[in-house]
């Protein structure tokens, strides 16, 4: 099954907003083993919207549009799409009452009641996080159309809530599948050692790289999930045995949820001492809901006196081995740990950029410290490369630090030691 | 004129890469008055492309290509779009030496090499963030056509240096933008009161609005960038005059960056003391290159002990009025001030959700607190409308506390205290 993706909304080809509705809904499909072969955005402009309707419905089977479902007066998608489909928009008092629902007690307009209006025989898809319905329509020559609200916070719950059932109840085959997320590897050599496994048809494995980080997909198509997971679970064994301790986690949001996940489980606690991030491993760690059990103090120590302070990092230390080593890196660690009470302590320091560098302490050079009840784990990152820009280095420092956690956590040792010592020594 | 991008890249089809080339070369174009019609992405397929190409080609002055351009064997963009405009391929020797240097002591294969070879005749952008150079050309029937790389960092400088120098020398016209920030003003209020401004053709004012943020950006035509400069000077000076102290700069990169600088300016720091955004803050002001220079100390108490440990809020008012109290904001804010020496400390505590909320403390309730020498404010954020999730109430917490801070730091008032005495009534 081909798919083309229709991104409806004048902001998009200005550029003030990234499109991410795209990504989302190429996602769903792509797991859902529909091949997306084009997608394209058009301003909040019906002729533009019909010719982009018109090519799509020419070389795919199912055109999903995002954005243009509102209530005001550029939100034009719904007129035009049906239009150009032939249906009639009829109102859906379904979706009137819940549009009526979430305006109780404020004034409601006949723009805002507008939105309830749908191709006729269409199915519905209720908008659960806001006003706009999405819906579902077969066209005369059996083309599959999904209209999706814009905003992402919107679009996101109805792809995966209704949207996706939707289509998936139109195929007969059943979709699963699963991501192993791989950290420490580069996405060339992880391609190596598993090119077999990349190989087949179905299941299929395919690798994606982002931020330091790597992902290998495996999806298997099947006519039930229990025969669909049944083909999966050889390739992710598989993949567990040749990626081993690299792999963070299966089917998780990210390394900070795998890592809040894990303290969670065996009732630990983590305290972040950071410099060059900022706050960011902070601020990644309490993205996750919950993260209250398992964090209770981050320190942002910028200057020397505050790793003094707040951190008890000795004034001789910073003057002898200076802010950015692994002496102060492990004081960080060891004193955050100590103030906080928690079962780990975390200290970041090193030289982000673009400014700041030295000969001895280039841009690039970041010491990440775990302290934990069995000793101190230093890792140390250095410049490689081109420079990525500060948003990279500071996401990949903060990266290193929930791995050094992970892997502390499962028990695993490996890749701090060898940092370490090649750091001593040039010390 | 008009113009279309062509993203390339089966990474973006298959969602795991969210598509930022477009809306960085869509907001260039955007400001330079050219308007971008559609946008596409198609995976790394040369029939596709050359549909694409053909297509955009048929419609538009301008094409964009973004991505496909190094060494591995799927990047065609090169290839397919000089075959198809009639172009042969030329090693370009300066874009050789270039790579060459770039892997000096490494390995430099045939395929590195490739990335040399450009369309005959035409302009070429060095790439100072990598290896493979983008470059402009026009074809036959006098249509222009740009290739930049996909990695962000890449394309990014090569945009801003080198492609639209290129395209504006081409140009007539000289455009001239700027974008003027606003916090604390809702997007349909703001094109109200300038409805009259954003009528005009040319300087053109338009309106965006992004994470509780809005701009309006400022564009002039003319013949040469002092004229273009007079003709947008006097609506610039009219918005100032109309959105007044909700402005909080023009043409900055962001409220943390308007912030930093204005701290550095009259040589005062700040200090964070951060509950339910986590370190969020500290991550925007340390986002910017040189905070070191203004903030040197940031807390992330998460847990009510920790808030007694580091920033000394009283046990007594924890248990009396609670974590998430007008109260608790104030404490902290003194606290952080106190503890680190800063001219000002902010203090945030709240409640981001989607868990935790209570009928007397909901999901979307927030206190931020700013201390400084003339005294403390505090403002409050109550749940309005829907739940937009967890990163939008955070985002947009540190948004106000780094308003209040910038309000205080150009003697403005106004937005705290009745959102204080309201509370004050409510507790």
């Amino acid at each position: 099954m081909n798919a083309e993706i229709i991104s409806v909304g004048t902001e998009l080809l200005l550029g003030h907003t990234v499109n991410t509705d795209t990504s989302a809904v190429a996602r769903e499909l792509s797991a859902a083993g529909i091949d997306l072969l084009y997608s394209c955005t058009v301003g909040d402009n019906p002729e533009r919207l019909k010719i982009a309707l018109e090519t799509a419905l020419s070389r795919s089977d199912l055109v999903v549009t995002t954005g243009g479902l509102g209530p005001t007066g550029d939100d034009l998608t719904k007129e035009t799409i049906a239009a150009a489909a032939g249906k009639k928009l009829v109102m859906d008092e379904e979706s009137l009452r819940r549009i009526e629902q979430y305006f109780k007690g404020r004034f409601l307009g006949e723009t805002q009641k507008k939105q309830a209006l749908l191709p006729e025989g269409c199915t519905v898809f209720p908008n659960d996080c806001g006003t706009a319905p999405g819906c579902g329509f077969t066209t005369e020559n059996g083309k599959c159309i999904i209209m999706l609200p814009g905003p992402p916070f919107e679009l996101t719950p109805m792809l995966q809530n209704y949207a996706m059932p939707y289509l998936m109840s139109r195929r007969n085959a059943v979709i699963v599948s699963h991501m192993v997320h791989v950290f420490g590897l580069g996405e060339g050599y992880v391609a190596e050692q598993i090119s077999d496994l990349c190989g087949r048809s179905n299941p299929t494995a395919a690798t994606y790289a982002k931020a330091g980080e790597m992902f290998v997909r495996v999806t298997a198509k099947a006519k039930d999930k229990t025969s669909a997971e049944k083909m999966c679970t050889p390739v992710v064994e598989e993949l567990k045995k040749r990626l081993g301790e690299f792999i963070y986690g299966v089917d998780v949001g990210s390394m900070e949820e795998a890592v809040v996940r894990e303290l969670a489980a065996q009732g630990k606690t983590v305290a972040t001492a950071e410099s060059c991030t900022g706050g960011l491993l902070a601020k990644r760690l309490t993205d996750i809901p919950g993260a209250s059990d398992v964090f209770h103090m981050g320190c942002v120590t910028y200057a020397n006196e505050i790793k003094t302070l707040l951190l008890g990092v000795p004034e001789e230390m910073l003057r002898q081995h200076g802010a950015v080593s692994p002496q102060t890196a492990e004081a960080m660690a060891c004193g955050v740990r100590e103030r906080s009470g928690a079962d780990y302590g975390v200290g970041i320091t090193g030289v982000a950029g673009p400014g700041g560098g030295t000969p001895e302490k280039p841009v690039g050079l970041i010491y990440l410290a775990l302290c934990g009840a069995d000793g101190v784990k230093v890792r140390v990152m250095k410049p490689a490369g081109r420079y990525r820009g500060r948003d990279y280095l500071r996401t990949l420092a903060a990266s290193n630090a929930l791995d050094m956690l992970r892997r502390s956590l499962q028990g695993l040792g490996g890749l701090e030691r060898p940092a370490y010592s090649r750091e001593k020594k040039g010390g």
